[in-house]
């Protein structure tokens, strides 16, 4: 009996790079399973691929989570596996992992995969997903080995953090809120949640200004996609809790020039109704 | 023992949503085997979501069908389950399922999936494919419940249709052909069999004259690409049965301004013996 | 218990075929685990599938090997079953198989897969991926039957072979080199390995003119990533074994207009100590 593995990656699907980490962990590790995450996270994009794993951990199934964006491959970052609440995650310590490591609970338990007995003796020092992390993530699963014998335990705070934009106040019970996610729906998602905007007093079917530059649309805030007509902007809670802005049938990335790491100031600007959403040049 | 789930839907690669149904499913129903269909169904594509899953079905093993193409997810749709003799199929009603279960002989059972036993409690109302749609596949394919348990049956003709053009004749024998798909090949597949051509006596190796605005091109019926020379188009029956343009060892799709919905007369137009496929504007 | 198949292919994830081979083999071999390598291949592209094959199949598990990059579906090109110590290989043969059956020690038995039996009876002649080789592959990986029973055998030396360039000498210890594989990371993979620079005497750090047209650009020779800076370009030995040029966390595709199949000669054009690579137009 193995433990399911997780697999994120932006490795991308035109290369081979994929099927090759199955493939050794198949070697490794016949009877475990590999659930893939995505492999679409642009290449060496750190913060969207931390940001997918934690949006996707608590769906997965309680494993082994093998994620690897890696843009500093072959110079002094670790390899690390976590011992978490739901299982190992395994990957480059440059910050992927914290985020996802932190919202299950923590590790307890943290080390430095460094045992050459786990790792694949090939050439280069350029894909550790093939070379290092799919062999532990495979070993791990299949119970071949605990995590300690992967390498020396690391102080379990040790970890490199992620820095996230975090929202701001911005007087006047507004607040300032920054895009972490633009999806292939074109939903922009903000790092904000419902009780961020509790102190605006937001009812269904409020009308926004949404503005940037010269222009000026109008918006709606919502429960849901019905809660606009087709082709209409609506405001609303995501199917992660998050504040989001969508357009119903259509793609607010194509409609409103805002992209990921954009921020946005979102108030009643004048102190009384008229709801805001402001883009912040 | 678990039946498999054949899975296909417009979330595209770059995101984590079809990894997270993955998740979802395992979670529900370790033992189930998912086999991804396709995830690249233009988004919010209906036709071309149903047609792809019209065309696959009867490769898939029997079990759980779960097609998610849902622009209207978070409307007044209904989320249904439909059992035919092929097995479950399960998404939003909203004509992406009825050409499929058509097609295997129609549905004895439909149910509008309600019951809140079996959907997954996350926020937001906008993601029902790991929300609903993928609880219902996994609880149908492992047998943890009936269909009858999701909730309310629906009138078995109750299911959303959709409209798919259908060829006329066009005088002389000829026909009025819509293009239904355009491959990644670049093959053009009209919604039209071989049998709608025998009028026409087509003998491999006619020649036919393919006209657009101002354009003639020469092109053969053959029976395989083999049957024309590298880069010459070739008007054939497909790995369908249906009609289509190709060009051996190029893109039909490339080399004439003809897409999916265009439609062409295909006919003698003099009565004579002179083929020709002519765009209509 | 069934043999795992590992599959390439040029299909995409834009239509359905890769889910359809899926479950034809799926229908065959319900027990047969199929892990894809990649379906990126480009359409039509045998020397890139041809490489991704070779490079892919020595960390895949031993099985069946199902390759289809088969631009001369319905010509009058074979469908070959090769037995090799790691396992069958499957495909059409225009080359596509050569090199990775080369690499793995060379195929004992190879037949040409014509028995009607094991091939799926349907319409048109176009898709054998999911008529004549998903079905083989199954029978292969579940043993239903033998590599004799697919159809004739052929001799041994049969197979369609497939040029690769060879880098060849230059002159003053140089030797001329092609590019043979561009990744999504945008390195450039050349067809030497370590030990065809030998005559140059690189030590690390090393620095190099990289000269084509009016540009001149200096790199350096490195290990690994990590011994250039940032956006510095290197020189190095890949994950492979093979010379590759890479930019540290950028693309050195993108930098340099250097593509598959261009040819660089690298060398001491003084006979002294300035090392060169010169793009040969």
């Amino acid at each position: 009996m193995s433990l399911p593995i997780s697999f994120l990656s932006d490795f991308g699907h035109d290369d081979e790079f994929v099927g090759v980490v199955h493939g050794v962990i198949a070697r490794v590790a016949p009877e475990t399973r590999v659930i893939d995450i995505t492999h679409g996270i642009a290449r060496g994009d750190i913060h969207g691929g931390a940001l997918a794993l934690t949006r996707a951990v608590q769906f997965m199934p309680d494993g082994v989570f093998l994620a690897v964006v890696d843009p500093g491959v072959g110079t002094e970052r670790r390899a690390i596996a976590a011992r978490t609440p739901v299982g190992y995650f395994v990957g480059p310590d440059n910050g992927l992992l914290a985020p996802a490591v932190a919202m299950v609970g923590g590790a307890d338990l943290i080390v430095s995969i460094e045992d050459p007995r786990f790792r694949l003796p090939a050439a280069g020092d350029t894909f550790h997903g093939r070379d290092v992390f799919g062999p532990a993530a495979a070993v791990l699963a299949s119970a071949q080995a605990g995590i300690e014998d992967l390498g020396p335990a690391l102080p379990p705070d040790s970890i490199s953090p992620l820095l996230i934009p975090l929202a701001e106040p911005a007087g006047n019970g507004g607040i300032k809120a920054t895009v972490l996610w633009v999806d292939r729906f074109g939903n922009l998602q903000f790092n904000i949640a419902a009780e961020d905007l509790a102190g605006l007093e937001l009812k269904p079917g409020d009308d926004i200004a949404l503005r940037y530059e010269m222009s000026n649309h109008r918006i709606h805030w919502g429960e849901t996609y019905g809660s606009v007509e087709e082709g209409e902007a609506v405001f609303h809670i995501d199917s992660h809790g998050q504040i989001a802005l969508a357009v119903r049938g259509g793609s607010a990335s194509d409609d409103f020039p805002i992209g990921v790491g954009d921020s946005v100031v979102i108030g009643r600007p004048d102190g009384g109704n008229a709801l805001e959403i402001r883009a912040v040049p």
